[in-house]
Parts: structure tokens; sequence; C-alpha cells
């Protein structure tokens, strides 16, 4: 296994694209922007999904599935929602294709028109919120709190494996209320639960925060989101999770009856993770020779390599290793035995640290003298020599130290890469130098974000929950502000 | 909970339709031939995946994700496959919209066409095997054995919620092979996995068997399938698997150097089952009251109702309940305590028996003086007074016992539902009769077929694995055949 990745130093964009494609997460398919997810990338979405989908069933949500194509006509229903979403999408004109007259292949019929066009989903608000009109008589059928595991397009003109393709996979949260106070509360349950996910499964610190006007969701009154760092210093819009007002009701003409017996209109939520994630896992914490995964959402937590010349010593190697194997798959643990006669140890050492497997053993014939192993952690590299007898029940103490040292290193990388700036000319050398977090003042105007974005390319990432109040003087303007807010150049 | 089910011998089509929809399991949407399925039938279609992936996963097959979108030219590369599937589809034809220059609203902008037009994926072979073409260069890259979740589109003009909807979910194995041999015994391997998966979850007995060559997948050398037989006589074909040859290898040139170095094509199968197994589901064991479900696919297994006129009486009522619940939840059972203090034990009783879920548990204030419990079975409808002390115990044996019945009643329906005839005659009799699947003599020409499928509208189903060899004379044609087959009318 030729390595051959990029290194960061060199060229962070490359590094990420050969990593994407070495460790056989995904690759570009022949279809405009869209990727294929190779096994072993959807291995690692699945333990995402698996993790995700407990949660939100822990929380009270159930899922279920609505339609991939949307009437044209609902897109148009809440105004702002078709300015940001009904421009560049997949759209569904004809249902039939004939054999060409002059026998040249197949050829669209033109009989076959649709009288309305159909959108594949870029989003499901419209359909889901059409549907919910016919749900919701009164507060007893509230809340709604309903999640969907669904493929979405948006048809983007540039695109990067993970973090940006046409068509991507995700959850998308749709909820329904009775009043505003707990479509609020709803909104930032899911805002906890996104952040938990980010922080104790991938490992990834993240600012919780709310969206300016200028970064907020078509349709929503306020979106809140979690932003995580990469390497690179760049930020990453990691989840987002939509506090909707009465917009969609309203659009979709949703009322309900009160105990009161009034009408009103229902208050919603939305909320979503995608397939980016694998991109933010992915850039959060890997290195130059390849993938660093956290243990919880590992596809294999250890792998055990077998040192041998002859047959008889992977036979005697296999016996001990299929016992370590064993007992640690009784605990739950993924396990991969490779006794693969046609690759060398290094090889497979490579190939492992490549795809980021936590724990690598390596038996010997010394070692089974000894009655030892050889463990490596990927994250550290470090190596130790453990005796056969506690290997065993030594594994979920240092996987649990790999899943907490990944996360300490990325937030320790957040904190040096973090800065507070008080001035225009200090923000953009800081942007240029060290890039990463800045930290600064703004008078909280759209004209202003418009101006730095354009002179600097970096957006507000976020106003975070936990800023402090400190009075201050907008960096651009000298106005007045009242707490700093995230900036960043960013994903 | 009024149940306003159509009974079954008034219409069946409306009892089923009535059901799905009473029972929540889901309904048609605005968008049309597309469904939505609802949070309950949802829950249903989630322990299907759940029990049929790790089925796979244990027989070896892993997880991808490919694109949604089949360029047109992919899709006419396999000569029969773009008869088949190319013709009844969604087209997409444009990437973006824009706003109406006479401001009524948004419009198709003329200028985003498409070079090639894109089909939303009716099955993913084409898209796929350009996908293999890349990863396949030698023996050592064989077999690969994926499956993917999905959903797909065909634009189906009469739709059935369930049986037949113009997007549907499935999953789809696409499996590549260094040998026939290899690829063969793939093909009956996930047919025995679909067998088993219809025999022991869902409870409902199937044929195995080949199609002819009229019902085929259009690209495949043999289609396997599992037929069973719904209430009312009708034939549902459950899941096919297909064995490809070499067909797709050669559409999309890929071959692979063999252990001797000369170049060969590679050979394929693929198989899938769809949500088209709900409908199955619902139709073989469901009654007048609602649904019937077996335990092993139920998403509750036992719900408890208090019968209590004051909450002092709740209150002690819960107490017990909820140390029921909690001893079986432990031990993996999902189990509801439906304490509502807004509706009456009767309905909840005609509520969980319109759900279909098994077992039900109704405790009030005499049987807490009598230490009893009263315990319902959903299929048979039996009652029974169980010591409080005893029915946490008895809960698995019971569930099993629900299973089986289940499975037995389906397999007796069946098994009397199918009749041996010799003439043509007899055969029109049975069919507008009995109905059921019917075993008879058949020439072997697809022109015998045709006829009579169009004198009769029913079809060859199968040719039965376990079909005996028997001399015999075609009932339409006289002609010699050396076995009879399994004619039925069909969904």
């Amino acid at each position: 296994m030729g390595k051959e990745i990029t290194s960061r130093s060199e060229d962070y964009s490359q590094w990420y694209i050969d990593l994407v494609k070495k460790a056989d997460l995904a690759e570009n398919s022949d279809v405009r922007g869209c990727m294929v997810i190779k096994p072993y990338g959807y291995s690692i979405w699945e333990k995402m999904v698996e993790a995700l989908d407990k949660m939100f069933k822990d929380t009270g949500h159930v899922n279920a599935y609505f339609p991939l194509f949307i009437p044209k006509s609902f897109l148009a229903k809440e105004a702002s929602h078709v300015e940001g979403f009904a421009k560049e999408c997949a759209i569904i004109t004809h249902y039939r294709l004939k054999n060409a007259e002059d026998g040249s292949g197949i050829v669209v019929d033109p009989d076959a028109k649709l009288e309305e066009e159909l959108i594949v989903r870029p989003t499901s608000e419209t359909v889901i919120w059409n549907s919910y009109k016919k749900w919701i008589q009164s507060y007893r059928d509230l809340p709604i709190l309903i999640n969907q595991w669904a493929n979405v397009v948006r048809w983007e003109m540039r695109t990067r494996l993970f973090l940006r393709t046409t068509e991507f996979l995700w959850q998308e949260g749709h909820t329904a209320h009775a009043t505003k106070l707990e479509a609020e509360k709803e909104t930032r349950l899911i805002l906890d639960v996104y952040a938990d996910f980010a922080e104790n499964f991938m490992a990834m610190p993240v600012i919780k925060g709310m969206k300016s006007e200028g970064e907020k969701f078509p349709g929503a009154v306020d979106t809140y989101c979690i932003e995580a760092m990469m390497q690179d210093g760049k930020a990453l819009q990691a989840g987002t999770s939509h506090f909707l007002g009465q917009n969609f009701a309203k659009a979709f003409d949703v009322q309900f009856a009160g105990r009161d017996g009034k009408l009103d209109y229902v208050w919603g939520t939305s909320w979503g993770v995608s397939t980016r994630l694998m991109g933010a896992l992915i850039m959060a914490h890997s290195d130059d020779d390849g993938l660093v995964l956290p243990p919880k959402l590992a596809p294999i937590h250890v792998v055990i390599v077998p040192i041998f010349r002859t047959e008889e010593e992977l036979a005697k190697i296999s016996e001990k290793a299929n016992q370590i194997a064993g007992a640690l798959r009784k605990q739950g643990y993924s396990v991969k035995f490779d006794n693969r006669d046609t690759h060398k140890p290094g090889f497979k050492f490579a190939e492992y640290e490549l795809k980021g497997v936590p724990v690598r053993m390596a038996i010997g014939p010394r070692d089974l003298e000894n009655g030892t192993v050889e463990v490596a952690r990927r994250d550290t590299k470090e190596k130790m020599i453990v005796k056969l007898d506690d290997v065993v029940a030594q594994i979920p103490a240092l996987l649990d130290s790999i899943q907490t040292t990944i996360y300490q290193k990325a937030l320790k990388f957040r904190s040096e890469a973090t800065t507070k700036v008080d001035s225009y000319d200090d923000f953009k050398k800081v942007l240029d130098g060290k890039g990463g977090f800045v930290l600064a003042h703004w008078d909280g105007t759209p004209a202003t974000e418009a101006a730095i974005k354009e002179e600097t390319k970096a957006t507000i990432r976020c106003i975070a929950l936990d800023a402090e109040d400190e009075n201050g003087k907008c960096i651009y303007s000298g106005k007045p502000s009242a707490r700093r807010v995230v900036f960043a150049r960013a994903y």
C-alpha cells in the first residue's frame, strides 16, 4: 500500500481529497457533483446514523418518510424559502423516454411533459407542512416530533467530496408545536443533541450559537448552529436547528384549535445534519498518515496483525489472536484479525493507519514466548508492550483514553487558534496569518457583515450562546456593540 | 376510535386501503403516486430493515451508497434493461428555476438545460457497474458484495399504497464475482435469505422459484423469486434475486485478470426487496379489526391498559404495570403503558387491535385484589387470566406462540388455496372460483404463457425450485411438460 497522501502542510485541500480517496471513503461519480460513498466510508456514516437516531428517539422523536419530489408551487409558498432553495435544483419536466425515430437511441418523449414541474427535494419543509395541514386540527394533535433520514439534492456548481455535493444524505427533523415557547425549547434541545454528538461521538469541540440575519435558513425566524474548527483553521458548520416561528404554518395554512377552542397557527422547527459531518470528522482529526477515528465512530476498534514466517507460527498466533478477538467481541467491540499471507505486516500497519483503526495489536513468535503483545494507538502513535493475559482487560480504558485524547487535542487546537481582536487591521492580519476563529465586535448590521465578507472572505459563524456581555466598538464601523461574535473563513 | 374498516368479504381492496390509513401506516401525498410513510408504518419498516440488514451483513455483505441520478446514456448500454426501465421514469432536464419575467411566479430557466438528461434511478445496475469498472482489475478485487438502502422511482400510472408507488424504498444488492458458479451461488444464497426473512420474521410462507423468460428482470439471465399468497388468494412477488451472467459486465466493459493473467468479464447478481413487503405483511395476516403483526416485526410487543375510575386506582395499577413493563423491557421487549385518562379502555382496546399489537394486558382494581391480569393475544383474540407474578415469565413463550400461530395459519390458508389442475377448463374455474395458486403443466413457451395471461389474467408466478418431476401435458397447448408451474392472479 503506497500511501501517497499529500501532506497537510504542503496542500491541505489536496491532503483531504487524497485521504478520502485512499482510505476508500468516497469518490466522485460520473454523475455531475454526485459522490459514491464506498463501503468503508458508509460504515462510518452508519455509526453516525445509529448514534444520532438513538439520541433523537431518546428525546421523543419518531421517524417517517415523505416524498422525494416537491411540486414547484409548494416551494413558492414561503417567500424567503423559495428565494433560498428554488434556484439551483434538479427539475423533473417529463416522465417518459422513447426510442428515437431515427434509431439513434432513446430520447425524451415530448408528449410526456408534466403539467407542473417537480423539484427533487433540496429540503422538505414544504412537502412536510403540506402533510401537517392534514394531520393537525387540534392541540391534541400536537406536538408532532418527526425526523426523516433521506437524500436531498442541491445543484452545486463547485463540489467537494462530503463537504459539498449535489446529492447528499442527511436527517431532517420537522416538528410542530402549540406554543412558541415549546418550539423554541425544541430548537435548543436539538442544538444540544447535535453538540453532544459532535463532542462525545465525533470528539470534535463545537461552539453553539445563533446565525446572523444574513446567514440564517431561508424561512426561519432564528437559526442556531454548531460550528467546528478544522485543522487548517477554517470553520465548518456542522449542524443547524431552526426556529421557524409560524412561517410555514402560515404558508401552508396549518391552524389548530387550542384548549380554549380558538384557532391559531402552529409553531415549527426544522433541523439537520448531513454527510458533511464525514468531511468534518476527517478534517478535524486526521494526519499525514491517514484517518484518525474516534473509537465511538470507528467501524473497526482493534486490528490484530500476526507477524509470522511459517504456517506453524501463524497457527500458534492465530489461536491467541482469536481468543483475544473473541473476548473483545463479546464485550461489543469490533475486532479484525488480518491473517492474510499475501501482504507483509508493514503494509498492513500502513493500511490500518490510513483507515484510522484506533488500536493495532501485533503478535509475533517472540511475543508468544514472552507472553506479550505490542499495542499501538493510532492517535498518538504510541506503542506499548502489554502482557497477553492483560490485553483484553486494558482495551476498554485504552479506547476511552483515545476518545478523550482526540477531543482534547482538537480542543487545544481550537483554543490556540481563537483570537480576540479589536481593530480591523488586526482582524485582517489574523485571518491572513494564523487563521482560525476571530472574536470581534460587530455593529449588528447586515451591511457591515456583507462588507467584511466581501473584503476578507470571513463570515460571522455565529453569535455564541455563551458569549459574555462586553461593550465594545465594531471593528469595521466603530459603532457600539454589546458582545463579540465569531468570525472565520469557512467551508 | 371508530374503526370504520370495510370488511374483507365486502371489498378486499377497500379493506386494505382502509387498514393502511386507519392504522396510520401510510397515506397518499399530493405528489402524484408518491406516498407518505407515517411514523407507525415507518417503525414497522425500520424493524424489517434492521433484520434484513443484519442478515446481509451476517452473509458477508457491506453497505454503500451510489448516486440517485443516472445519465440517460448509462441506461441505454444494456439492451433489454433499457427496454424494461427507460420508459416510464422521472427525467431531469433542467437545473435552475428563475422568477418569471411577468412576475407570475417561478419558472424553469431555459438557459439551464442539461446537455444530457438524468433519470431518477429506477434501479441502480447501470450506475453501479459503471463504478465497478473502476474498482475491478484483478481477481483479487473480487468478490464485491455490496448492498444499498435507497429510494427509487418508477413512473407508475396506477398506484396503491406500499404495493405500487412511484417512489418506494428498498434495498438493492449488487455483487460481482470471478466465476459463474460463485455468482449463481450468491443468487441462491440471497433467495434463501429472503425466504428465511419472509417465513421467520414476516411469518409468511413463500414459494421459492424461478421466473419464466417472460417475467424475468430486464437484463438478467435468470430471475429467482419468492412468491407469497395474500388472503384474497392472489399472489404477491415478495423479493427477487437475479443472476445477471456477464450482461452488465459486458455492457460496461468490466473485465478482470484471473490468476492465470487472462482477462474475462465479471459475473454479476442483483437482488432486492422493497416497501412492498409492508403491503404483503398487512395483506397476509390482518383481519377486519385491523393489523395482525408477527411479534418479530411489531414496534410494540405488549400494551398495558389500566382499568380505573379514580386516580388512586390508577396509581396502584401504575405501580404494578410499571414493574411488569420494566421487567419486560430489560429482556428487550417493547412495552407501552397507556395511562391516558382521556380515552376509555374500550377505545384503547380497539386502537391496539387496529395497530396489531400482539399482546394486550388489562389490569383493574379487582385484578390487583386477585393478583391477576387479563392477557389477550391479538392473533386469535383469546383471553387468559394470568397470575400477576407469572405474567412476565410467560410473555416470551406467548410471543413465540403468536409468531408460530400466525405462520401456521397462513401456511394452512395457502395449502387450502393451492390446487392442481389438468385441464384449461378446470384452470379457469379454479381461478374464477376459489382463486389461489394453480399448479398446472405448461409447455414452456412464451406464446402459451402470454395467451393464458391474456385470456385469464393469470401469470406464471414461478417454476418452484422444489417442483417434482412429473410428465404431463400443457393445459393450453397439450404439448408435453416435465413439471407443473405455479399460476396465479397477482398483485
